[in-house]
């Protein structure tokens, strides 16, 4: 391995006690080019890593104690900044570092910065936003629609873990003009339990969420706006489900459209051929194969009998839905090559 | 309880060494007016019902073994025969017994009399079909819709799985005329891994289910015409998955329709207003509040945004979508109270 | 069914949100001898059962309302209240409704009367006991060794879920003077989670209990002197562990004897003989077997090489570990047949 | 990365479509010093590593075909031969590849070497060896305790799950003669599903096996005589667990001791103190900590009511228990730093 410690990125991590904090932490320690030095969390605040998570116990960051956020320790110490903070706590932070040191890069996994402006955000939301004149520095960071903007900004908003899985299962279609909008497109997606983060809750303790399968959201789920808008599309019904493992989503995608499968396929192929993160399957994937990766695994077909597209996609929802995309962004920012840290594969079984 | 051993019915279960059997045995210990005479199973004949089925060592039935079928045996000792057997193996056993014994009363597993005509069955199922006489004697056990029929048949031919969800989950906003039936209807199913049977096979083994989650016979399944067919619907896309979950169904139905949430509701609660097993909820299912049961928990409500009926229902696949309806069958055929023996509430947790 | 209700016993349950309220009352449903007339809960109060157990939805428990916990209430319209509070909420609670009732029924799911006097519970406990008066009144509520007991009294200490396993996995042994002493017997016992109970935690969410299995209280555990002192054992070794599932105790018990497997299974067999709910087998059993029934499984054997006898002994944890044998200790109490509403086999898969 | 590829090892892989082939394929994709050029599997025999394990789609091994074994070809091709094959199976490959090639490097993950001698492997696994002139060869592939004797031989025998884990919990105390050896030593073992293996079988279908606990061969493992053996050890009892979850395997083992707590950790502690894959930990370790890693985490503690040391050790079973071990053993046959290849940490959830 080339020693590259004289130019390594200098990272912190906010609010880094949760699961992608902890898949941060674990797919960093596989990255040649960064420096850990700061994490910090409320909660866990005085503790070291590997008190906090034993896994992590003997790695290079075992010993590192979590702080207190403190803006102007981040500020200065920092190359890059990951901010893992649930929406409405993010902004406040991204906008103190930002006025600190303007050129910090930052990637923000919070909703807040994710839409075309903040209007849609206070509506979605119900949030008053209190940094909207940050939204020009701010790319949406799926690399594969938008690494263009990304390369020019420094601000990215990591996209939501369920758009991300429909959103690449749909764009080829979409922007080669295949779906026919007078119909509306439906994503029906599934996703493993850990898409509800590091909290305790009666709802999502062991035994009330082990063997029971279920819907939720159903009369509407702040992704699906956030889908609407990157795509362009005006109807969009999106039902997320709960499903009784850790990791993974898996979006169902029915689309109108009047070409067959082979030209579905085609398309899909050609978008995707040269993204290393997107594996376009000729059989339908499933969560396990994307576990702990940065991929997206895609099979599209069609249903003569009713004229719908079918797409399945499938990602890791703390992966390419979070840090492994999260990671995959800092990489575009610092101009390493792109799957730097990420070559893993997934462990299957 | 009252003494009714002199008028109980004698009951013969054909393949009884699977889930459906095991779940057949389970129910009919609550049954008062059964007499459980004969088991048959190929490949566990010889040994008893407490070896293949440990957890029915004590029970009434602990002490049965198992045996090769044999018709006149079957046929001389039983009013009512569950015939637990796959498709193409089914017919010809259901043949046999009626001409032994026009008036048994049989419940048939099978997809083998499910449909209208034999001719269906024929092309979906790529079987020839050697018993065509007997479809005129057969009537589609979903009670809450066929019930009349079912009244007057001898031989029942019991729903599929999925089906039993999806039919009871659409059939009150199809039968008010609220299906815009220019767009597909689209049933986006999820089922636990006993629908898969219980036989040897390495794609359920526990580890390749465990902790994913996939779509499959995505180019098209079995069910799709069952169901378009009792729901006299050309178009119905249809996409199952499994989820690692010993039991359950739940599907997530799309429909176009121009009728408000509230109008919705007032015609599935009408609909279903005396039905002692389907339950209208206020929130939307999930599985473990049905495994164990013969209820289908349904919740419907309307999307205006894409201007989509959106109904969820929720079924034990062994329960209400096979072992517990055919009970409700066989009660109906024998004159019993629909609900005798299928009083229980699911574990929960 | 005969009309009962007449004779019918009034039932009160104390703390009744929880895993082991939901299955009191779960059971309950089966018992023709009981009326449910009151539920409290401190969290739930004024909500409706169906809403806090949708599983319950339809039956006759589904429109009581959680009430605040009265003791004038309870004590007045009870014949029997079942306390599901933890230790050292339950003391003042069975107090209270013993002044005001002194003939009150009461079984008590805590620790808090378990041991033989309140100086071992307030040193095993670290809890100041104020209801030492009410010793004299209670049975230790394991019907197969202390049956007389139990029905001379009328206040029962329903025993823990390990100890239920390990005393009955080991009682006809050591009663049998089978136990060689000199040495520590040790009993590696593993639990599904609801033994962790109804609560919001961060241990016992999904993702950090799901897929790992893991000792606890490795240092020491409360159960090991309530299993000590009811075996009259000095030395006990108890481990516990928890096991990725929900319900269900399998515990592996190790002790030196000098006696041969056929004389233990000999001594087990003889002792349990005439008991309904455990169940000598010749093979080890599994948790499976056992799930939401009152039964415990128990196999044992004879490791020749080191001189172990091996018991293995299976329960559900909230079945024959809480509520059903809670409802089994009622039934005893109130003069029924023991297993009046405790009939039902396990769901297995 | 330094440019490696003139020196590294050309490695097959005999036996390799399942588990443990899967394993060592992931891990060796992050080994700079290997070539893979061949994978033997009957059963998948002509298809390519893609279709049979699709998680791997794109990796350097993607499109690598697998073949019938022809011990020519692997001879001559390979540097490195990994042998995963049952017991029985394994010991003739093992010979033909030694007699082709007397230097060829071979790890073998079969019982068919782990044993001293022959003798005692016939008798434990009543088979008759032929090929008893390799003994004198071959290592038993415990690094941290046989590094030495690795060194300086060809052939490997990889140790068993169960045995890697008992005999690490236990070394430490056994080797500083902490261990009175008048009781038994108890070895009460946790296993996932993956240590069955891969193959098709109703006892180890996902519904079988989720949800419920057991114990299984309680009369006798052919694992307790390996972990005698090597540990110089009378008298081990040793039962083996069922846990529904993939990986992981947690041994808690008990043994009687003069040694306080203090001193047993410390002895653990020095014992371990240069070793990279055993973490002493100061709580007990679960089996998520090391889950897809090569990993050993013990907790040591004392009990002082019983006299009893309680070890617990947690390993992958295809990690440190097969497949990861496999590659640390390779690296000392090899020469390369122990740990090249074997740096991940676990997912954790």
């Amino acid at each position: 391995m080339q020693d590259t410690s004289g130019q390594n990125v200098n990272i912190s991590i906010i609010g880094a006690s949760g699961y992608t904090g902890a898949e941060l932490l674990r797919l960093l320690l596989f990255h040649p080019f960064v420096n850990i030095l700061s994490l910090t969390s409320r909660q866990y605040a005085g503790q070291k890593v590997s008190d906090v998570f034993p896994h992590l116990y003997g790695s290079k960051v075992s010993k590192l104690v979590f702080t207190e956020f403190n803006v102007d320790t981040v500020a200065s110490m920092s190359d890059v900044v990951f901010v893992c903070l649930p929406h409405r706590a993010a902004f406040p932070v991204v906008r103190g570092l930002y006025e600190k040191k303007p050129e910090l890069k930052i990637i923000d996994f919070s909703a807040d910065f994710r839409f075309d402006s903040p209007e849609i955000y206070e509506k979605v939301y119900g949030v008053k936003h209190h940094a909207k004149e940050l939204f020009a520095k701010v790319a949406y960071g799926l690399p594969e629609i938008f690494r263009d903007e990304i390369k020019n900004k420094t601000i990215v908003a990591n996209p939501g873990c369920y758009p991300t899985s429909v959103i690449l299962g749909l764009y080829p279609a979409k922007i080669s003009g295949l779906i026919d909008e007078n119909y509306p497109v439906i994503a029906d997606s599934k996703s493993g339990v850990t898409g509800a983060g590091r909290k305790s809750s009666v709802s999502f303790t062991f035994c009330e969420v082990n063997e029971t399968f279920k819907a939720y959201a159903v009369e509407g789920h702040r992704h699906a706006p956030e889908i609407a808008e990157k795509l362009s599309l005006k109807k969009v019904r999106f039902t997320p489900h709960l499903v009784p493992m850790n990791r993974g989503i898996l979006s169902t995608i029915y689309f109108k459209t009047d070409a067959a499968k082979e030209e579905l396929q085609a398309v899909y192929n050609q978008f995707y051929k040269n993204e290393k993160f997107v594996r376009l399957k000729s059989f339908p994937p499933e969560t396990s194969h994307v576990a702990g990766t940065n991929f997206c695994d895609i099979y599209v077909t069609k249903d003569e009998e009713t004229g719908l597209g079918v797409a399945i996609s499938a990602i890791d929802n703390i992966g390419k839905g979070a840090s492994g995309q999260a990671i995959q962004n800092m990489n575009i920012l610092c101009g390493f090559p792109e799957d730097t840290g990420l070559n893993q594969y997934s462990l299957w079984i």
